[in-house]
């Protein structure tokens, strides 16, 4: 800590949370390059180049906080780096381009460990039909961390942002949440067990599901790909992966509107089910806030249910509502009880 | 570790080198996308977005590898992360754009702390009119992580990359070389002597512009302007980044040329020699090896010589050769000496 920084008043990062500290660090930005159409505030900047829109957005993957390698397979942790950031262009409705990747490494690290973290990521790269356009890598004093950046393109009209939701649409997701969740829960468990005793082998049968939603989770392309086909245009989108409460909150906050999402409708697996059974959770509460589940969670407008019956994959959750009628989960007995984001924030932990 | 790399074959990162890991990694990669007009292997991606091309370029910046927080002011350290990703925009002879910042930071860290780096990649960001359009913050379990990248755009024809240097171009720099290396040098010896005597007030008395040079470099965006109000167009172009040396090879190696540079014409100022010679180091080694610089380096062809003189803060250091007359320096005695890329390397520490 710098003399400066002693002399100060000194508040704490947790105090504000990840995202009240980025509102904090990037308020009054206003932009002054006409190409900028979207900065700060959403799945992906945008920006303007003529014919399309270019769409950017940029992650950074820390050792110990976002990912275990006690557990995580390095192909896999590349693997998942880049498909975490491809999903948030699929949220804008775009088409991911191109990815660049930094990567900073003890020397702890073999070059066939860095080769197994890179054939992860270029395997995405090829299932996404992505260009790997640039590679940092340096050293750090301990631990691993990654930055990814990845560019998309989207059409003009095509761009699909959080903050344009209306009254009285539907609130959908594809496939099911908690599962990832579910997974690292799994893996935590079994961890705990090795720790505890080094002879055990992890007990991870019938679990294929879960354990594959954590370690390798796939980016809703697909869905994107449909709603051109069957010409759906979200009214607004974002991608979960903090969580179901936690990413309907920054639609719901960034539209001014509220929200009644209907405990029974949340997509479960059966696979989750049985995992939070076995440890006492609920699994409401795993799809609520877990995260991680890069599914799409966007709104439709009512006209447009019909649509919907062609995306076999996509649940209806809810409707929005207006503001003053607030955040709320329907439980299963009818009750209303208002949302809270408890999900992932890093600073919390 | 995991246990699938430890049954494999260990190669040490020291054995690639920085840039060597880089090639290995990224080898084979075939563009998929039209739009990737270049990807690894330059200051920075260029994409096609049918107008213009857009210029991508990411950094990652690590505490105790790329910065030392005991005399690197927050906000210096806010500033330069961000000028230095607006120099590889330059490099490509395009204008920076639009910024996504990513910081990871221990609970150690104040938000007081996050708003001073912030204070200071908006100050560059305003300077350089460039919009900061992505913010990512995250917890680390140690130490502070900066992962940034940079959007630049350039008209088709006026992207200057490193392979297209000709022989007997003219080798250029803009401003001097060495000083921000000189800087850092005249830093470490303080903090030296600070931590022997802590009572001891540091002596950096008379050395204000090695100084400012390694704590807030400033991108040459006024050349890249010079180049369009002149029209001249250079050949090739990298920043210096790493050191002359390794700089000039870059551009030999991916233009497939030789070089010769003069010893005597290479530009150094005052102060630079001064603290080399009472730290009793070579200032051609400074300038050779010491990066940081933040200069342009670049290649024009000769019957562009006449337009050079409108260009006050450049020098003109060599010339491109064959490829068979290698990369040499010519020594003050006329001696040819090879170059070597001894600069900056996080993984020879």
């Amino acid at each position: 800590m710098t003399t400066q920084e002693q002399n100060q008043k000194r508040t704490e990062l947790t105090e504000l949370g990840e995202f009240g500290l980025i509102d904090h660090l990037t308020s009054g930005i206003v932009p002054k390059n006409a190409s900028t159409v979207k900065g700060v505030g959403d799945d992906a900047a945008v920006i303007d180049n003529g014919d399309l829109y270019t769409l950017v957005s940029s992650d950074l993957l820390v050792e110990g906080v976002h990912f275990d390698l006690t557990y995580t397979p390095l192909k896999h942790l590349g693997y998942k780096a880049a498909v975490v950031n491809f999903s948030d262009i699929c949220a804008m409705n775009g088409v991911a381009k191109q990815l660049t990747v930094g990567i900073a490494v003890s020397n702890r690290y073999s070059v066939e460990a860095m080769a197994e973290i890179y054939s992860g990521i270029r395997l995405a790269c090829d299932k996404y039909n992505v260009d790997l356009v640039g590679g940092d890598t340096t050293s750090s004093r301990s631990g691993l961390f990654m930055g990814l950046t990845i560019i998309g393109t989207a059409a003009k009209d095509e761009v699909v942002y959080r903050h344009t939701a209306n009254e009285n649409d539907l609130i959908c997701v594809s496939g099911d949440l908690g599962s990832a969740y579910a997974g690292l829960l799994l893996l935590e468990r079994e961890k705990a067990a090795y720790v505890a005793n080094p002879d055990m082998q992890p007990d991870l049968e019938g679990f294929d599901y879960i354990l594959e939603r954590q370690l390798k989770p796939e980016a809703r392309k697909d869905i994107v790909e449909l709603f051109k086909e069957h010409k759906l245009m979200p009214t607004s989108m974002i991608d979960v992966s903090d969580g179901l409460a936690s990413d309907i909150l920054h639609i719901c906050a960034n539209s001014e509107k509220g929200c009644a999402i209907y405990e029974e409708k949340i997509p479960i697996d059966f696979s989750t089910i049985n995992l939070c059974d076995s440890l006492k959770i609920d699994p409401t509460t795993a799809a609520l806030n877990g995260g991680e589940d890069y599914e799409l969670l966007f709104t439709v407008s009512q006209k447009d249910y019909e649509l919907l019956k062609n995306f076999t994959e996509v649940s209806i959750i809810g409707h929005i509502t207006d503001k003053n009628s607030g955040t709320n989960l329907v439980t299963r007995s009818g009750q209303l009880v208002p949302l809270t984001a408890q999900g992932w924030n890093s600073f919390r932990k």
